[in-house]
């Protein structure tokens, strides 16, 4: 039996992790969970699983939950904000944490976690974009494993089970391409939040679906990839592959490549996190081959998909640049979505603030956490 | 340093484990090898290498050498024979016997191999498909690894690493097709044994480029495939893939398919089996996936290939089923190529050998050498 701490179980990943661990819960005790506002489906989890510890990170929506817990006589210790996310990320009764939350939220929980030695079933891209040395090495420190939810790094992970001692030559990271893949700069002038919401072949949260379209997604991977599994980034290939088959590669200095190959369904990755090493029976959608009948393979365009680049150039400079990556990136997306700035100008103003904000200060969790507030208060004042 | 015996090494196979072992003198001693006749190149091999043992299996061959190795003194013991593979396939000072012989020969020496505590690195085919059973049971008592040396077992192998403990669902075994697929019967009607010995993707000896005209090579890799990995043929299923760039892949229980992809280059599973689990750094092409653009998938054709469907037919019925499949196509590949018979008469002979052959004793090793025996017999002598 393992016990479990979701954060952000309302969210995309958490409503899947949740579809999960409901067909097998002879193997998995969900213990707590958090969510920002979505109260609803909070209270109908907290009944259906027993939750002991709930934390929520809107102000009005723990109160209400509280006086509903109340009410209700329902026995669930509830908690408020980042010190509430803290508190369920480091119980004494949970062996696993998976953090579903998206963006810079997911930080500080994690490293909380990480030192009160829980293994992490990583679902927060940004807490390696930005504190991936700070991270990996607490993780190695606390001797507790970072086990990749992204479809990607799954992938990446499964193609390194059995190879240990093993070089690798290269990580080639698949990238769906987005909605737009084959469009140049002009095509995108007047892109609407809607158009880039709909990606080709992953149902997702708006956030990430925002940043498929940018691609500014692989490059946060990339990032990703990096610290996850300690490589160089000229050894990380992005390689367009519209059919999101092979989820991801790794070729060995012998010349031979790894890959993985899935439909394109979350439930494998968190399945394979929460399991590892064993792969327990899926009742997702087998791949069918002959159906697919191709898959092919093509070079990004880093001309038109700016933001790859930059997230490539954040990496290498690293220190603060990819916090200032991240978070011009995050406050973009958002605006786009209310439709303040276009599409264009999301990788504009990533460049902006990367030539802006250089930071001579030692790299720790509250100075990146600083910047990224400055970063955020820039572009929102600003456009 | 690994000790090596090599018998069959003049081949396809063993010409490339030599050009292998040369550049890699520190990590590997040749100690013993055998050919049937070219002993022009056993002699280079012997000096270059300093071998101490030497099988030649053709008696006038046999003869030549050792004159030759007299008169030049060049101190190198000589054997004859399928004892004489027996015996330098039981050196005391060997660790590994790479068994890259075409044919039945090579299951008596491989049998002896095992009994002798060596690990195999195994490129006969034939030794699995005749006495599978009876091969991986010994391999099993004496705990001696069977490294597989074909391309896709090497594959099957690789993607298997790190998944000891989990379930397969499937083996998907991959194949080019060979040079006539897309043909149907009625093309196939007077094809000249040139035609078919031009692969598309592979450069081999000529046994197996017939083989793989007739997807009898295919057909030969899933009874192998069947005893390697200790699956049911139902869950064997062959999946016809023109470019060869995936090499074979396995689908396991939750929907996940690891597949191992590189260049056409024997070199790779060789040097796998020889260093496994350590993959050395190698010289082969690396592939360019966006130079191959595009990967394609199809069912077989079974209703042209007969031959693929005679191999399923004889694997699910066991027993000597395999070897009267394999005596007869030996047999019928050897007529094909000196033009004693048609394209088209290989199944048709190997189905009426099926047809023809049923054996009520035991299941041993004798009675599978006098029956592959009595099959080649009854072909040569019937057509």
């Amino acid at each position: 039996m393992k016990n479990l701490t979701i954060i952000g179980v309302t969210g995309s990943i958490g409503t899947q992790s949740i579809n999960l661990i409901r067909l097998n819960k002879h193997k998995y005790n969900l213990v707590a969970i958090s969510a920002h506002k979505s109260i609803d489906k909070v209270i109908d989890i907290i009944k259906e699983f027993n939750i002991q510890y709930v934390a929520i990170t809107h102000r009005d929506s723990y109160e209400k939950l509280k006086d509903y817990l109340k009410i209700n006589n329902i026995k669930c210790k509830i908690y408020y904000g980042i010190e509430g996310l803290n508190t369920i990320c480091s119980l004494d009764e949970v062996d696993t944490v998976l953090t579903s939350v998206v963006g810079m939220v997911g930080l500080l929980p994690t490293l909380k976690a990480i030192r009160a030695k829980k293994n992490i079933a990583l679902a927060n891209k940004e807490t390696l974009v930005v504190a991936g040395e700070i991270v990996m090495a607490e993780a190695k420190r606390n001797n507790v494993k970072i086990l990749p939810v992204d479809s990607e790094h799954s992938a990446i992970f499964q193609c390194l089970q059995g190879n240990e001692n093993n070089a690798i030559d290269k990580i080639l990271l698949t990238a769906s391409g987005g909605p737009f893949r084959g469009k140049k700069t002009q095509d995108l002038l007047n892109i609407t939040p809607e158009q880039a919401l709909k990606h080709p072949k992953w149902n997702m949260g708006k956030k990430i679906s925002i940043d498929s379209a940018t691609l500014m997604n692989k490059g946060l991977e990339v990032i990703e990839a990096r610290w996850l599994f300690n490589c160089e980034y000229e050894d990380i290939q992005v390689v367009v592959h519209p059919e999101s088959v092979i989820h991801s590669m790794v070729q060995y200095t012998d010349g031979s490549i790894m890959a993985q190959l899935s439909s394109t369904d979350m439930t494998l990755p968190i399945q394979y996190a929460l399991n590892y090493p064993i792969r327990d029976t899926s009742f997702i959608k087998k791949l069918d081959l002959f159906e697919i009948n191709k898959l092919t393979f093509e070079k990004p365009d880093l001309e038109t998909f700016k933001c790859l680049q930059l997230a490539y150039q954040a990496g290498k400079e690293g220190g603060f640049v990819p916090t200032v990556l991240n978070a011009s990136n995050e406050a973009c997306v958002d605006m786009f979505i209310r439709e303040k700035i276009s599409f264009l100008q999301i990788s504009e103003i990533i460049e902006r603030c990367m030539d802006k904000f250089s930071i001579n200060e030692e790299l720790n969790i509250d100075n990146i956490i600083n910047l990224d507030k400055k970063v955020k208060e820039f572009v929102y004042n600003n456009y």
